[in-house]
């Protein structure tokens, strides 16, 4: 595809943060968002090369403890409704297949919206005894919401690409506590890989998963103040097991419902990696994701480049051998429109060698970061661009740790009803997230929803928690997060 | 999964090909067949494991010389309607998306039965110029097919959950003749891995891909007789760049249409590889896919079994530093138990450490393939290990090609109305593929089908091609293999 007609100006990002995301997703070639169904896109090789890095770690990180397997994408009408709190979460939201060929199907087929109703009639045949405990499988799939809201690219779709899911089946509810704290723990992991920061609350009763006892998010901070939801980890307990009967035989032969957990993440990840470290140069991409995480430009003026370009090659090797992802770029452009592509791409490090760096026997390394520029001798260029890489990928995790928590505004009201305060929180909201005491009726959190313009994303699963009076109606309350939200 | 209800008699292959097939796919564990919709399963972990391994070798031959992508499931009407001879082909075959919640869509959306119609528009606006071409994408998704027939898990499916699809744009007919090339090459390299073998026939024109120039298909024989098809290679020239107004700027500034090819493989690939190795036992896996490829044994009947499992442990951390997939079995079962499961699941390799053994500082290797017992040295345990697997992926290889070779039938008659031969081919052609001369009418075509009740697979397009008679109207003739097929 060519890249000729693109203009090469910079791209506000900071209060033009929508304007800048459609750009870099077409500048950098991640989606093309010129297909003929609202609200579902096309990847492109470089943006699927990202994909395919971002999920290899997430792969990697379940298979340690789950294991993966594919369930069907078509679900019986009779089977998505039996669960009655779970279809209403979901039931104007559902596409639904009608007709094969010009035959009308006896029965209406959905196109999943999420598994748990495809997946439990076969837990409840794969499940006998406490032996088969506990089960824990996921499956990285397509799945469908017919949304009605203004949809866009990665964040809200009507196919979700790369839904991963994974359901688990316990024969205590103690077993399916702790595996939501192992869920936690693999979803900090993987955010913390991608350097995406986040927030873990505890979403209001009201708020929680259709057919969960409750639920937990993961929420990042966007550039425009909003948060995105990127991860949930739910405690089912019975409520599905007894909805489609899945028991086991226990150990004193009496027959028990199984307890399950279920969590997932969607490719909002791919939308949190691109939104929160790009800049106005485009795409930052933490080395750990990168497709190439460093590109070798040779800086050639004459014809004589030929030394330089053996050099080139000899540092791509060294780097390839090292184990990294390195990519020379020989081609017959001028550096400095090799230096938009790379860097509107993220890739994190750029080693330039000209014909003066030779003759020092070195080379310069160019964070993409920070764009800082160090000599580096030759002779120890995979150890340094290893370093360079560490480096990179840990000051990008703390610039965007930064951001994120510079934005929590805490608030001091010590009781209900303060004016002052209340303004104050509706201008902190617009540029991040609140933090305030409020208790846990729907009717306080509606209200302040309404009064803040804002989503209770719940109450901070980590930290001190400390209570006070709710800033609504003064009864005893605890910290809850406050925020606009995707 | 409980195992123990599970009988362990012998499953015969031989004449009872249906029903073994069946009931591997339970024993070990590829699918569940118990979903409630027709024509759809569910992949069990350790089907999906072998399905990984599987399209890891395809994507790796793909990545060569193609870009991943990924197009969207639903396809609007009109898109799929535009090109005549393509909907034909399928109009009776697609489900369609007709509600979004209760909402009645504007226009029925398409689950794709294939992405060209997906795909195409989108090459519009992606090809601009001659240095966009050649364009070589390829996706593994899931596509479907209202099948109305006997649906069978792997093989005749409305979702096939694995669809690898490549579809390519020249700038010229002989780049696309050449990019069909290259496909068989690639489509090659991939079924001798899997040592499935395959015989590659250009279909005959009334049964080509609708909407394509020519299609070339590998086949393989099943064990049943009847040849399945497990690839196919389109060249679709500029039909659909006419269809849907694909052009580029050539060299001299006028605008041409390119020229296309697509070629694609199912989960058909992983069936074969059951079927066509597996025996009563259970599934003999190629070393290239499977698994595991050596489970390490310890036979330990007293309580002194230190030695024994320190031996296989170390064994096991020997061979995972070789870089191999090794299992050690350390559970309580019996070895008889252990035999029976690693055999059913066809790890190909199995290695036995019991105290005799260790007085011997050696081992015993037994084969999955033709269960050869070796004594091998503790020290040279992963170089044997080694050796061991390529001989038994070329043994299997070498195997399933004679079974195949040996069952095509080459007909000597030189003219038509011999009732003699006709009687022959009817019964040869139950038990593989025949070869004879035909020439290249429809009608012959169709008469001959009639007669033998199979279908023409078409011209081999390598061997040397005589020229011969046409066995139904004595006219000039190829020769052509025919076959019962799935």
């Amino acid at each position: 595809m060519q890249t000729k007609t693109e203009s090469k100006t910079l791209l506000q990002k900071e209060g033009n943060f929508s304007e800048w995301y459609s750009e870099i997703l077409k500048r950098a070639e991640i989606l093309d968002i010129r297909y003929p169904v609202k609200g579902v896109y096309v990847w492109h090789p470089y943006g699927f090369r990202l994909r395919r890095h971002v999920y290899a770690i997430l792969r990697a990180l379940m298979d340690n403890e789950h294991e993966e397997v594919l369930f069907p994408l078509l679900i019986p009408k009779d089977e998505l409704m039996k669960e009655e709190q779970h279809i209403k979460g979901f039931e104007e939201e559902v596409f639904w297949v009608t007709k094969g060929g010009s035959t009308d199907l006896d029965i209406p087929l959905a196109l999943r919206p999420t598994s748990e109703t495809a997946i439990y009639p076969v837990f409840k045949v794969w499940i006998r005894s406490h032996r088969d405990l506990p089960l824990r499988i996921y499956q990285i799939v397509n799945t469908f919401r017919y949304e009605t809201k203004h949809t866009r690219p990665l964040i809200r779709l009507r196919e979700i690409t790369s839904f991963k899911e994974a359901h688990t089946a316990h024969a205590t509810r103690a077993d399916a506590e702790q595996q939501v704290k192992t869920a936690i723990a693999i979803y900090r992991k993987f955010f913390d890989l991608l350097d995406v920061p986040y927030i873990i609350t505890r979403r209001p009763a009201w708020d929680k998963f259709p057919g969960a006892d409750y639920t937990l998010a993961f929420d990042t901070l966007m550039p425009d103040g909003r948060t995105m939801q990127i991860g949930t980890i739910h405690l089912l307990g019975e409520s599905f097991a007894r909805t489609f009967d899945i028991k086991y035989e226990d150990t004193d032969g009496s027959l028990q419902y199984v307890n399950q957990t279920c969590y997932g993440i969607s490719e909002r990840c791919v939308a949190s990696v691109i939104s929160i470290h790009g800049d106005e140069h485009g795409l930052v991409l933490p080395p750990e994701v990168a497709p190439i995480q460093i590109v070798i430009v040779p800086i050639v003026f004459s014809r004589k480049g030929g030394e330089v370009n053996n050099a080139c090659a000899a540092v791509y090797e060294e780097l390839r051998n090292a184990g990294l992802r390195a990519f020379l770029d020989n081609s017959e452009e001028r550096p400095g429109a090799k230096y938009y592509r790379w860097e509107m791409k993220g890739i994190p490090l750029r080693i330039e060698i000209g014909p003066r760096d030779l003759r020092n026997d070195s080379c310069v390394f160019v964070r993409r970061d920070n764009f800082n520029k160090v000599q580096v001798p030759l002779r120890a260029v995979a150890q340094e661009a290893k370093s360079a890489l560490e480096e990179i990928q840990s000051c990008i995790q703390e610039r965007a740790n930064e951001t994120l928590f510079a934005r929590i505004y805490e608030s001091e009201a010590k009781d209900a009803g303060i004016e002052e305060e209340m303004v104050t929180l509706r201008d902190k909201v617009k540029q991040g997230i609140v933090s305030l005491f409020l208790c846990d009726s729907e009717r306080c959190g509606k209200d302040l929803e309404e009064s803040l313009d804002a989503s209770i994303l719940g109450e901070p699963i980590s930290g001190v928690q400390s209570e006070g009076k709710c800033i609504i109606c003064s009864r005893k309350a605890r910290r809850v997060y406050v925020a606009r939200a995707y």
